[in-house]
């Protein structure tokens, strides 16, 4: 078959060792929406695929918000009444919690408890919390700590900065054959959290390379952003651009063990949806289909009523609904390669299908062709695709309607319009030409 | 929340007894499609709400009728051989067929047995019977009693009058803050019968007194009227109103022990339709609704063709699947001031959807707002529902639709509607503002 | 009721014995594509019904196609190393490859092998072949006789011709009120197979005959034809003809045991497509509804994307899904009167509704009518059907509609609609007058 598009072979060995490689090189730095360690992380991309370093400045208006100052620290640690630090940044980036604002101080263990945080269900895990638009600072820590410190008098010191500087990101454009695109985002913004997000930041990251190894019909761009204002300034800034978006990503949590799954974009029944619904079915594997809702990554943003595009959200389980979810134990061992593996199959096996889709004409309309002259006949399986192909091919249906229509794999839909295509009897059309007469559409 | 239509608290005993007090002084009463037993129900109404009266005189076309003579009765009754009076019209109006031409005269007993009327399956029941539209004239009486009458003359008096008059209705009109209108209306034809439909125009003349004293959208019309003819009379005498209905409901059978129940108008889905069905499930009590079908009471009326109106019918169990239904076992003990409380709890709760319900336009679009500067995030609950109003406010959802797709409750949904149009990040559409770009539209 | 069209009642006796008697006449006939049998099957049917005989000359395009030559056959035989004959045609028409070429030879036992077809799981029966397109040619026997072949040379005599000439088809078309058509096709070109095509062919003729004694409002057009190239010749020949198809059936196998089934067209909900369901379902019998799929028989070329005619398919065990199919155990036992009758009975059920369907306006659509003063309520059913078609009578419903509606039988709506039309309450309306208005729309 002449045209076959994102034609990968997944090696899921090595795929997914290459992603989880990439994790764990990710996995220690200190990482928020904005600072040095996203900086550092975007060069670790950089050293795979050839990424665009992007700088916004703090303050600049972003639709209804503002670029924050941007966040670095050098060290915090909380000392105890004997002089032991009892709670340290070094150890785990999660112990600080995230934009906390510098200070240096001595507190009473009650005064110091309001900036602790633990998770008493989880009594070794420490929690992860951020503070982004609201002035604060804390620390989080497992409860087994808190519940051993004793009363006295502590020493704080909290030494970040938080100061005019830059939101950074990184960015990659994939030219294809067509000018339109198709939107990979994934955000960078967590710090030690394996599953979220750096399981999908790794997807994204191998999609590219092989993407740039293969034939694409749709340009690829893709994004690695802080969650939210990110997203809304990526969006703010590229306005004229989001129109060339056909079909989109968020990937996020693609490591963990759970089933794969798929939150639908807003529209509800976008092709990438239907894609999505239709590869996955014919994995034979368990999977989920989420309707779309207004809570979760940053497809909220891009699915935001006045983009309203075409990105739905793979993830494997939906956040939150794990409870190694946004504490330290989404580790190194929470992601594995083999699910990393298993998340880019299946991934690629949704994008292939919006890669090669088409709209197709027959050009023998008029009874069947004579396929036996053709010497096309070959299997049941091989004959009844291309004679769904040839019936539907009407300039209504897509290949993937006639899938769905005809419950037969696209691949295999695809395969017989492109013989037929060869033959002469089919012609590609770009845009639908659906018979005016209500008489000819049909019910199904 | 400042604006809040038909922001009524029930208080389900007072409003109870309130109810059954009414239906306990109609009961008595004999009524009929015309007469002064309906003047003098009218009356008794007028004592609790400002209601007009109004008089249509015989003969006058309405439609393919003709309003037809007046009918009132003085005195009516069965003697047996023996002189004794075996039916007495004072004893229940329910022992005279209803518009019964004038009587005077002998019969025997095989005569007489061809105008009485019983119901063998509970021979101690008076059956209601009527006929208006053909000449005639009948007894209703217990099946016992009849058994127990002997061979002989009998001696029988309808002391009646069938005479030009006119056809008698009442009406309310409570303006609101808009001239389109909610018609809410009930038959008052029949005579000693509790269910059918004391409990429709109890309900109807509570629902008017608690309109009157609370802030409505919509202005609200109130038919006290004899059933079809009633109708009947009213659109023909008001077709230029008619277009001013937005929504509507028919009560009838509201008193008894039977499930609350909505009938569909002939629309099927339009907005009363659907208010009740969604205010319904959010009750979490057992509740029906009937497929809208052209047999029933005044709804046959309003959803004829030509009118096609948005009006729905409230009944709990549907007329004549209970065996009450049309005897004079539809009587006081029948009826309950709970079961009343109870309806009026579920028509105001679904009229409620219809008074707040409203379609806004998201005034930051692009991207999510920054609710936290705005220091309205709060709750789970309450972000769910700001977040699902901010993404569907795009000039094409209404908040139930709205409340539908995020599977919210409706309140909820429109408490985040006007939390957000205080902080000026909504704005109300009256018209339906939808995208023309077809791929805009939600497919869900 | 006055218009009452294809009023026909089934004797089911004597319809059945009917088709019976003429699959038996044309079971011994050897026929194929083209060819004398052909001509003589048409003769034979020529007898019952006034059928034109058309011929289409050999080497004629058609769409994709080209008319092949013509095929007859005097003689076919194999005969053992000793002399005797172990396959002949004239004992089944079966045994011969249909277009083979003639062949005179002598052939070892493995080199004839490779021309013989058996069935092994039923080693008593001869399976049927054909090589209308590709040069060849074959024996078809009962596994068993192949079994029983000793080593040695075989004589082989085909004395069969191919040569220019014509392919036949017949066509017969009845008047009816209307210009618009209703087709039925039956391919008659398998040899003696009873239910494969005999029984779809007697069924479309005596459905024929039926129709010339009744009242038709739509014309009628019978195609006798070659599977296949017989459809698309027709086609082709006749495309202008075809924008007159209203509705249209195939028959195939309608003789066997199994339970009637009805195949939608392409277009999966054209008027026809809801007769089949709705009469099928009042019959009370079990029935199977197939949706539309692009392999089968000549309905593929009706149902041709150019074509999209609303063409079924009506069968009984679907081709393929009995072993029967295609070999000689499809003989005249397997097919009996009664099966044929049923089929005519539910065949005529379903173009009933389609003959008897119509648009209605209620000319009295503001409230009900008085039906009362009319003498037109009767029993509860009647009146539930009157009030139906008085409700729903708005220019939008047809019949059909309002039965799908109403849950109520085709013929029960139809005759309300008849006795409305009658008094003078309904106007037919040939073209669909909806309200523009799109609240006036049911969403149901």
């Amino acid at each position: 078959m002449s045209r076959r598009y994102l034609d990968i072979a997944v090696d899921r060995g090595e795929a997914g060792e290459w992603m989880h490689t990439l994790v764990k090189e990710l996995y220690p730095i200190c990482r928020s929406i904005t600072g040095d360690g996203f900086r550092r992380s975007l060069q670790i991309l950089g050293e795979r695929i050839p990424l665009s370093v992007r700088e916004v400045a703090s303050g600049t208006p972003v639709f209804d918000w503002t670029v924050p100052r941007e966040w670095n620290v050098r060290e915090a640690w909380v000392k105890d009444p004997a002089g032991r630090t009892v709670v340290d940044f070094r150890d785990s980036n999660l112990h600080l919690v995230s934009y906390s604002v510098p200070v240096r101080g001595k507190f009473s263990l009650p005064a110091l408890r309001e900036h602790l945080h633990t998770l008493p269900e989880h009594p070794g895990w420490i929690p992860y919390r951020t503070s982004y638009y609201r002035e604060g600072w804390g620390f989080c820590l497992p409860h087994r700590t808190l519940e051993s410190l004793t009363e006295g008098e502590y020493e704080v010191l909290i030494d970040s900065s938080l100061e005019k500087g830059a939101l950074t990101y990184g960015e990659l454009l994939l030219p294809g054959e067509l000018e339109e695109e198709v939107l990979v985002s994934a955000h960078l913004c967590h710090p030690s959290l394996a599953n979220d997000n750096l399981s999908g930041v790794s997807l994204a990251a191998r999609l590219a390379r092989d993407a740039m190894e293969s034939r694409c019909r749709f340009s690829y761009r893709f994004l690695f952003i802080p969650g939210t204002i990110g997203a809304i300034a990526w969006l703010s800034l590229n306005e004229e651009r989001v129109a060339k978006i056909r079909h989109g990503v968020v990937l996020s949590g693609v490591g963990d063990g759970g089933k794969f799954s798929y939150k639908r974009s807003r529209r509800g029944n976008a092709e990438i949806d239907r894609a999505a619904c239709h590869a996955l079915a014919a994995t034979g594997d368990p999977f989920g289909i989420l309707d779309f809702h207004p809570y979760g990554y940053d497809e909220r943003q891009y699915c935001s009523p006045a983009f309203n595009l075409p990105v739905g959200r793979i993830s494997r389980t939906p956040f939150g609904e794990y409870p190694q979810y946004h504490t330290s134990a989404d580790d190194l061992s929470f992601v594995t390669a083999g699910q990393l593996a298993d998340s880019l199959e299946k991934t690629l096996a949704i994008l292939k299908v919006v890669e090669n889709n088409g709209r197709f004409v027959n050009l023998a309309p008029k009874g069947e062709p004579q396929l036996g002259r053709r010497g096309i006949y070959s299997s049941p399986e091989q004959n009844e695709a291309l004679l769904w192909v040839l019936n539907l091919s009407d300039g209504c249906h897509t290949l993937l309607d006639i899938a769905e229509k005809a419950r037969l794999p696209f691949d295999r839909v695809s395969g017989a319009a492109a013989l037929l295509a060869e033959h002469g009897l089919l012609r590609e059309e770009k845009e639908p030409t659906c018979p005016s007469d209500s008489a000819a559409r049909l019910s199904w």
